[in-house]
């Protein structure tokens, strides 16, 4: 028996679109709730299999729902479980997909809304998974497979709630981590947005009568540049400090490497690309 | 009938293994004779496939060859052509698939060695195509395939043997751009080289305790650094002052994006992010 028997999605695009059919496909849930505001691309998310019904009524479409999952802009979370909370059955646990968590765990924590319900629960998660496209088209069953999944409560959390949002991720497939949101931020600043920051620049940085000589090599380091701005413009604006701390990490880096390529002293820029191979061959494929 | 009755490639690792794959597939050439030090390694690329015959025996390998591909690493480019020069048989067209070209080219220019042949060309070129793993059992068939490969003629190069090498990396699937040694070079450091570095630096910055929470941006954006630092060594020195000036180009965006995010004039920053997906979107997937 499926461990959900219904898991609302708000926002059936690339991210929600893919737990959907995750969940399905594993039989995690038996059935998925799309939550969206085009009826056109609910029909379409249907079609591939992502959701087993949709709806533009969101009220209507956490009506009976066990977990919501908010996979909307990260601006946009705190605002939709605000407004889905007093709606929700008893024991109704809401997630979501955001990349930075601390805003939105600390303004929740705060709101009437969530304090007046102490048998609704929300707990954070972000996992570490995505792509430069986007649309429930290109979806895929396998996306967080293997990837890790930060679940972020807040000290007060209900832990069965916590424990259950690790569950479902668990189920689709990926690794859990619990880690407070500072915690969180924090380290995705490094690991994530820091990457798409340098990507784009590099990608900006690049002539543009050049673009036709273009290696493999720069087609992969660049490619989450092709990333929704409007949605990288959210994520950067709500995680600044850590990104700029991120940021500082990596120029002290690039000065060495610069002072030592333009002076001659070899072996400290090479030292920097050894130690740049091993964290990559850490990580491996 | 193939193009070359006999193809000689000297190092049958993963471009030259490649290129033997691509040209016997493509019946390009009749015959394609490894060069290499490794019996093993030679063995193993005619199993798989990348060459019809494999000798370390170089003086035999290029008897009888009317193209030889030199797939060694940049550093040890001039002194395989130097040695090799007086042994061709006449109309024998040497070219090779380093990575930076200005060096290789002025100093064979200038070679005794090479001068003495009248009868004998060397045309210099770069596939940009490659890939962070390395050996002939990696080696694909399609390696060149719509990927731009550069021919760099000196000025006082043989048209005759400069189209021969152009047909030839045509015939593997490859656009072909032609450009001077110079133009080359200056190109492939905002191309490739400088991808490359920054690829390094973001990995080597980012504090190995966080590894385990990257995400599959992290893993796009640094893959190239997980490739042979030595190589990368030569390269870079060969191209030094081209690299020091593309970096100056990322630097000075960089900057602009770190002002920009501190201070809160986000519309600067959101900008170069536009920008970096704009020349990303330019290129494709």
């Amino acid at each position: 028996m499926p461990e959900f028997q219904q898991v609302a999605i708000v926002g059936v695009g690339l991210i929600g679109g893919s737990i959907g059919l995750a969940a399905l496909k594993r039989k995690v849930a038996a059935q998925v709730i799309g939550i969206g505001r085009s009826e056109e691309k609910l029909a379409r998310a249907k079609r591939i299999g992502c959701i087993t019904e949709g709806t533009t009524d969101w009220q209507a479409g956490i009506r009976g729902a066990d977990l919501v999952c908010i996979c909307s802009p990260v601006e946009s979370i705190v605002s939709w479980v605000e407004k889905m909370v007093p709606f929700c059955q008893p024991g109704t646990v809401i997630t979501d997909a955001g990349s930075t968590k601390q805003t939105i765990v600390e303004t929740l924590h705060l709101s009437e809304s969530v304090r007046g319900r102490k048998d609704v629960y929300f707990v954070g998660s972000h996992p570490m998974a995505g792509s430069d496209k986007t649309g429930s088209e290109n979806a895929t069953a396998d996306l967080f497979q293997k990837r890790v999944t930060i679940v972020t409560p807040a000290p007060e959390s209900d832990r069965t709630a916590v424990a259950k949002v690790g569950e479902f991720w668990k189920s689709l497939g990926s690794h859990v981590v619990e880690m407070s949101p500072h915690q969180h931020d924090l380290s995705v600043a490094s690991t994530s947005h820091l990457p798409h920051v340098i990507a784009s620049l590099l990608a900006a940085s690049t002539p543009e009568s050049l673009l036709p000589l273009t290696s493999s090599g720069w087609a992969d380091t660049t490619r989450v540049a092709a990333g929704d701005v409007e949605l990288w413009r959210q994520i950067l604006t709500t995680n600044r400090g850590h990104v700029l701390q991120a940021l500082g990490n990596f120029e002290k880096l690039l000065a060495a490497f610069r002072s030592s390529l333009e002076s001659g002293r070899d072996e400290q820029w090479i030292k920097l690309l050894e130690q740049g191979k091993h964290h990559r061959d850490i990580v491996g494929s």
